[in-house]
């Protein structure tokens, strides 16, 4: 034999006891140190992810005002690559650098440990941004890895979620018509950000659609639903028709047309603030009363 | 006039009520379901992050077994970019496709939120790991975006702290000297993998080395460090002197040296269970009783 | 004068530095250390409290067995004092040593903090049971101070919540019905706890029904609600009228009645299981939906 | 048999499945929806209490001002109650209506879950409140039951524990120096407490001790301890000589003296913000690093 074991802990381990085992157990206790985060059960679980230093990434990637459309894009296609990854999320609702993922009350993922689910999350979303540039940007290079971060906040009612659904739209149309006269004034009106910046001090919605409409002929309302609304990602379910060929005994083989049920995710830049879109999609919210 | 307030609301808005911020701070409520996640103070902030479903990852990139150094490179590659945009981690471990990063005990980073802590890291990891893919890999492509996820946990003394990381290296050794002779028994052995598992079933640190030594002429002690012990990242100080042009009054242009003193992310794949690791970077930790 | 700042700070002080308060402000850092531990909103806050150590209690004082009407009483007596204190109890429940205690969704008290809740409403009860001992047991002392302690549960829904009262009360049912045989094994048919511990074991309802109605012509349905069903505490919405004397200008004096709304916490022993009670009482629940 | 199964569920149950034992596992879920709130180890526990309302508590039952001996004795009887309920308390500290309970960083006691540990404490110096008043009130009646309300905060370090406790004894400094002059003020200056108030705004710990002197011929330095530095407990260990009598085979029975330690709870006014308590009691906190 080539070595005992009191020869083994001198020479190959640098542990006090003499077995590796022990020296793992020995330190072992400092996974008692780990708190449990599970969230309150029967509540949405919301994880929210938000761009960091994005306007730092947006000025050095040329990024167009006051919307460009391929930075939104990308951040939709990593959307849809966290959603696909996780069964319970049944909506995701996204505008400017953040983006929205609802997981079912009832969901399990994880056991609804909430630094799993928001590390999750933000960590498919980050590498799919890196993994899905090229498809948005073509030749122009990521100049570095970019960062996000993210929370989890929780949801008792129907009524709370689609309330929070409705604040981060409303997000969106204020800052968006905010960026699209800004914009406007200094793209098509020659003002400098400076000089937007004070004409818009003080106005409510309808000056600045006022502004838009007489001074450049733009109708608020005709901008691009993406940019006033943002994007849903909702569950649809397909039907899908399959050929396969059967052979039963005593019979010759044959194609029979197989129906098959599937599920994609699907975009939509609607109002989801009003009570049409959820009378339309009834299967996303559970009852309350569950 | 184009529109007075009334047409407006109509027209531009799906808000219940005239103001776009009226509406937006009806829904705003939702913000009170956030919690407060602060971590305590004066403990070591630690978030660990580990590669979700990296055996069907390192399957279908064909990483090389037991270790892969091109893998091996770019997870300590991307917890250098973790390191540098986040000043306050001290002290950065690493060994097969987990990495635990720790931030010090005064650290006020994000107001010590543990999920703004958490997210960011993994995010910044994440995205690393996709950017930097091509510098470790080459040509072959990456297939797919990579997950990782992520976890919090407090330490409030430096024992603790440091079991921490002798229990992390201490599962690196275990796991990596049981790799090890597997994998040497399959590739060298010519056993099946089912046949070595049975080998190596109930043997200890000692038998393992016998294996290694005996049958092969393996000395475990002389495999790379980097596999051996993992990676550590620290700090270190330099001093760095360069040539400034300098013109002073009734002077004639001269140029002077100037000392700067900067610090930059340095690995290591040393032991870090004895004091001595600790001895020689008396920076790292702070005293206890403050 | 006395004595100047100096030599106060030697002579009165224990501080280093000079002024009280800037000592005091020196140390005042330690309250960063408290964590916040708000409930999440649009939920209902369940505070249980349990008593400790009762069994040795309800020995010492010789409570009868299975129930004591005595200690249920004053049980019941220290609920109605803590609700009595807090508005916002809108239902509580208890049986045997053990009372829950649940707070309307959209209540604020404590800024839901919960901690606060639950210390709260374990000290009014703790100290409410001594103080209201000798109405319920009159000269037979209180030997010692009891001991509860307490807990917060959050439920989102009304379901839920409805099946956490359901849960306590189906708890009653089955420990009274046990109760109820075993000790009329003991006290009536002469067998000792162990054996009346045997021959009850592996019995089902049914079993001790017969039991008690074949051997002992008791028919458990006749028993007293209090111990089959435990009590409920809410609140009565109460009409009264009073008699005041009124002095209008240029007019007698004279009496007039004055109705006044009041409430008054009211107990029943009733089911809470079935939907009876909740349709009876449509005001305890708030809509799920808000 | 009197009853079939069936029978049973219309006659005995109102539970909607058949066996109770089903009813209650059908309801049992609820116990799913409590949290984990175990305190982070190897920190200090600490629990403090407040009185509620003690203004009210004190004007109806007239202490004394600007400190009852009676009332602060009393507390401090609760204060032991508690720390002899409980063993792993390693010292209190309380003042005014306040005390501070502090459990060894090692504690293991209920786990280390935060609400059973301030549960705990709160209801038992509640019901100690009312069960020991008449031994310092005598014949004055308790008029109600008094409330506490309680937290936990958790401290990592000695130092961070040893600042808490000056932070405490600090308030009690500046408050009983306040209420001291205060009160000479109001009872043998003859102001009113209006006129009190004015004459103490703005003025620093040598104005107050001046006044104090002065006017009234008081050096605070010679008010009695307990108002100027709270009570400390602690625990004290004592030898004891007990004698027992002991029959060894062929001897005769004879008396020999046993001694035991035994360790009994010991109150303490001096200052707990500088070194010499901890030097001389080094018992009380356990290393920082372990």
């Amino acid at each position: 034999a080539l070595v005992g074991e009191g020869f083994l802990c001198e020479r190959y381990c640098l542990f006090f006891s003499c077995s590796i085992g022990m020296a793992k157990s020995k330190f072992e206790y400092v996974r008692n140190f780990e708190t449990d985060d599970t969230c309150l059960k029967n509540c949405y679980i919301v994880v929210r992810l938000d761009g960091r230093n994005f306007h730092k990434l947006s000025e050095l990637h040329k990024f167009l005002k006051p919307n460009d459309d391929r930075a939104l894009g990308l951040m939709t296609r990593c959307a849809r690559s966290v959603m696909e990854d996780m069964d319970d999320i049944i909506i995701s609702y996204g505008q400017s650098d953040e983006y929205s993922f609802i997981f079912k009350r009832s969901s399990n993922w994880f056991k609804r440990r909430a630094s799993k689910l928001m590390t999750h999350v933000v960590s498919q979303f980050s590498s799919s941004y890196v993994f899905y540039w090229k498809e948005y940007f073509g030749d122009q290079p990521l100049l570095y890895p970019p960062g996000f971060d993210g929370r989890v906040v929780l949801y008792p009612s129907n009524r709370n979620l689609r309330d929070y659904l409705s604040w981060r739209q409303a997000d969106c149309h204020i800052n968006n018509l905010y960026n699209t006269v800004f914009w406007t004034l200094v793209q098509r009106g020659g003002l400098t950000t400076t000089q937007a910046e004070d004409r818009l001090k003080g106005t409510l919605a309808a000056d600045k659609n006022e502004i838009m409409f007489s001074e450049f002929d733009i109708n608020y309302n005709n901008e691009p639903l993406v940019h006033r609304k943002g994007t849903a990602l909702i569950w649809e379910k397909m039907e899908e028709t399959v050929t396969k060929r059967v052979k039963l005994p005593n019979e010759d083989e044959k194609e029979v047309p197989v129906t098959r049920f599937r599920r994609r995710v699907s975009a939509c830049h609607c109002d989801i603030i009003g009570d049409q879109f959820w009378e339309e999609h009834p299967d996303i919210l559970e009852d309350d009363n569950c």
